[in-house]
């Protein structure tokens, strides 16, 4: 394989020109709310769970346009999420991937808005008859999604995540709950999805989903590590962020050590459910590898 | 047919039934998430979009079973935006139906994350095969709906009626255009989801959703007429609102007597598009005189 930073980048700039192809453009009187989706749209990042989708779709040879277009509408979920975490109400953060957020660049009213029509975007690019001929896999994918993102997904996650803020004594369940919630059913969602769309078996997609569990909460045991020790030059925030807050992480329960030797096992049971799947996986596997050692 | 005021009652007894069992129950530390869509659900209104998918349901002898979700999910999309409108950086209402706002009763951020999480679960009730046995027939449900409440649909309606909350100077055109979009989708989704469950003919799909041009638009001139003139006692709020804010509305344009007499003949076009039903859409009819007659 191609090694993994060339093929992150080619998938990322597959999938930013599909967003683009995708969004609104910004005329007549709303133009504003498009021009919001799109500011956050393009403000990059490492595009991590399309990547996830357009990999596990090379896995069942689903042609590109149409899994690139699930990468979209992923992306674009995961964009309104941001929107909205960094309201004043939420998170109140001035700053995201080093340019203002975007409640900041425009207004809360707009960045409220901009969040509500990504997501409402997300669910319309998924129902196109474009994303798939089969209206059996195209609902399949909406119910998954609607599912990964409501009040038993990512929305309830980030209700226990402010709830919990202040509680430095939360326990380790509460929290792999509250991340599996929060960022968890996403990536399983971003994981399993071209097994929905090429019509896997069963034992592929369970697969895919074990891989996925364990994946996120790696990834999200990663970003405490940085949170604590990373490097403010390459992470791009203040070093300490949740420690100063009192906020419960992996990391303040578990140590820096036992966090990392906790994430290098979860990446290797990450890496042992992708078994059953031959070389072509090994770019998941290798995203496996990147998300446990990466300094951003 | 019985008279309105009954079916009216039924239906909203029916589809409050349905959207009880359909929103998650208050349990795990998300409860307080839970807690804070159903008191925004369970606050009441007149339930008048669930009654037009319920009545278009019954032109197409659609189950009633089937309706009711689609009418529940209707009204999780209305109770999210509701809840958004209401925020502090958009309309900043405390009060909606003589409650406290949802971020009044609970607080901004779980008022926020409450409509997120409508607006998924509305979709995710439309994709669940107990909508309805054919995934076509649910795809198309959710392709309608996300196209009416997105940038293109609702969300581009709040967002010109921020932009032009303080432009007097409004021309009719743009306010019909505004308001179409911020109301007028929803109403349209509402008005063909029948036709839709029920695979009604291209005629009898394109006269309801004719139907709803017209009475959307009614609906707002009695809304704007309701502000500028109504009885504050049964309105529940105090009158001239619009005109204090330096609002254009259709009544600050027009004056009171041509926007009423407008607001009729727009009730009468929409009743004329509904000609190529039987009695069977009387309610429908009823519905229509209603909204312009009404006092609340």
């Amino acid at each position: 394989m191609a090694d993994l930073a060339t093929l992150m980048a080619d998938c990322a700039a597959t999938v930013e020109k599909t967003m683009d192809l995708l969004l609104p453009q910004p005329d007549d009187a709303e133009a504003r709310l498009f021009e919001a989706m799109r500011y956050s749209c393009e403000a990059g990042g490492k595009r991590l769970r399309p990547f996830l989708v357009m990999q596990s779709a090379n896995l069942f040879r689903v042609d590109r346009r149409c899994a690139a277009r699930v990468a979209a509408a992923v992306e674009f979920m995961h964009t309104y999420s941001l929107i909205h975490d960094d309201l004043p109400a939420m998170d109140n953060a001035d700053m995201r991937r080093g340019k203002p957020s975007c409640h900041k660049q425009f207004d809360e009213a707009t960045a409220i808005l901009a969040g509500d029509a990504l997501q409402a975007l997300a669910f319309e690019v998924l129902a196109a008859p474009e994303t798939h001929s089969d209206p059996n896999v195209r609902i399949e994918l909406v119910k998954e999604l609607s599912q990964a993102v409501g009040g038993h997904g990512m929305c309830g996650g980030q209700m226990i995540d402010l709830l919990t803020e202040k509680e430095p004594e939360l326990n380790i369940g509460a929290i792999t709950r509250l991340q599996r919630l929060k960022t968890g059913e996403m990536f399983a969602f971003a994981s399993v999805s071209g097994a929905v769309l090429g019509k896997g078996s069963k034992r592929a997609y369970m697969a895919l989903h074990n891989f996925a569990q364990e994946f996120g909460l790696a990834f999200q045991i990663a970003d405490d590590l940085l949170d604590a020790e990373g490097d403010p030059e390459k992470t791009g925030k203040p070093v300490g962020q949740d420690a100063a807050a009192g906020k419960a992480t992996f990391v303040s329960i578990l140590g820096t050590d036992r966090a990392r030797a906790q994430a290098h096992l979860l990446i290797d049971q990450a890496i042992r459910a992708l078994d059953v799947f031959d070389e072509t996986a090994d770019p998941l596997r290798e995203a496996a590898r990147f998300v446990v050692d990466r300094t951003n």
